[in-house]
């Protein structure tokens, strides 16, 4: 399964080019194509701003038209702000990226193509592309090349990324058992009530599952409830030697 | 209903402060902290990277330490390149966005805290967080500062944004009506049978049928149906000009 090209159209600014490889390169892109580059090819600026994604930059091809650029391309999509008037489907790049990933799969080469710096695409690149793209932004869009191959990288990333969207280090975080929990409410319940702070007594069940409440909400593991234990043994040993 | 801050922890360089300035416009975020910048403060570098978000930059609050920073805050979600060994909770960007939206909602002061570019958030720092955040990236994780902050400010957009997955210009493009497409299939198949094109006859009906699934799939509009049916009758007319 091939990832999806990345192809910039008349970049103006080789600084653009090196970014935009850093972006696919985190994002595990490496086919990058360019057509007919206004920032000059080879390029050193390009060079020093992939920094690590070097690679992603000697490997770039040049082409003089989006028509020999897409050759051998099934699927593409062309990114473009939002307002423009074409009759097209327009997709959010979650969308897109899931379109590009069943794609892929089905053995597809597939692609997505970034207007220039200033301009962006002309129509005869809008119509070689299958959909539109664009990015939601607020009021005020000014996504630069970069920026904009980075978004749809991270949504590629995404659309295959099986990272639960929330998840706790098992090593060291299984949740404590019932049983331990429950000698930890018996053990500082015991506590409270010779401190007599579970006071007064018509009180004193509210109390009792208003703390048990807030503890369990925590999530402990085994080891902080002995932890929450210790320091129970130590504030208790610490009253009695002031006592004493 | 206020969008989340966005706190920048020592960040080292000006330009960096800038990025994410302007990343957070482009995603409708606000309220800029920076805690003990490095870059110094008022920075120029900054302003200028800022381009049209100056206006977030000039009102950056500076605070010598992440409590100060967070005073107010009553939520708060800790960046962090993944492989960290915390016990603590890990969130997706998009699960994260989630639930800052839903507690923002809740009328809840919220903030993503942003380490420096070298050593990125500090023990201390992490433990004021109610939850961490790791952006999923491939093998070559090298997101800075800016891009880390434009990626949480995507998904932070997202997670109100109700632009539909797929979309078509509505002005332009109402798919045709039933009729329209069913005058259409008759004047192209009458056409198409003048010409003997539908032969041999035991196929003309598979033919028929696997034309009308050909059109249907391109979700005409009436305007492109009217000009499909003139190019029939222009290469009809040709047709019979050229033999007459």
């Amino acid at each position: 399964m091939t990832a999806p090209a990345i192809i910039l159209s008349r970049p103006q600014m080789g600084e653009n080019v090196g970014a935009a490889a850093r972006a696919m390169k985190n994002f595990g892109l490496t086919d990058l194509r360019l057509i007919a580059p206004q920032c000059g090819w080879p390029n050193e600026r390009a060079k020093v701003l992939a920094s690590g994604a070097g690679d992603i930059i000697e490997k770039a091809r040049v082409y003089q038209t989006a028509a020999e650029a897409l050759a051998d391309i099934r699927l593409v999509f062309a990114t473009t702000a939002r307002g423009r008037d074409i009759l097209r489907e327009i997709l959010t790049p979650e969308a897109a990226a899931r379109r590009l990933r069943a794609a892929t799969g089905e053995g597809l080469a597939t692609a997505i193509l970034f207007g220039g710096e200033r301009a962006g695409l002309d129509n005869d690149e809008m119509s070689l592309a299958d959909a539109a793209v664009t990015i939601p932004t607020a009021e005020f869009p000014s996504l630069n090349l970069g920026q904009a191959v980075l978004l749809i990288g991270y949504e590629w990333l995404k659309s295959a990324d099986a990272t639960p969207a929330s998840r706790t280090r098992k090593t060291v975080a299984v949740p404590a058992a019932r049983t331990e929990l429950v000698q930890l409410f018996e053990h500082l319940e015991r506590e409270l009530d010779a401190a007599q702070f579970l006071f007064p007594p018509e009180k004193k069940e509210t109390m009792v599952r208003n703390i048990r409440a807030m503890i369990l909400r925590s999530g402990l593991s085994d080891q902080e409830v002995r932890t929450i234990r210790g320091m129970i043994v130590a504030l208790v040993r610490n009253k009695y030697r002031g006592k004493i």
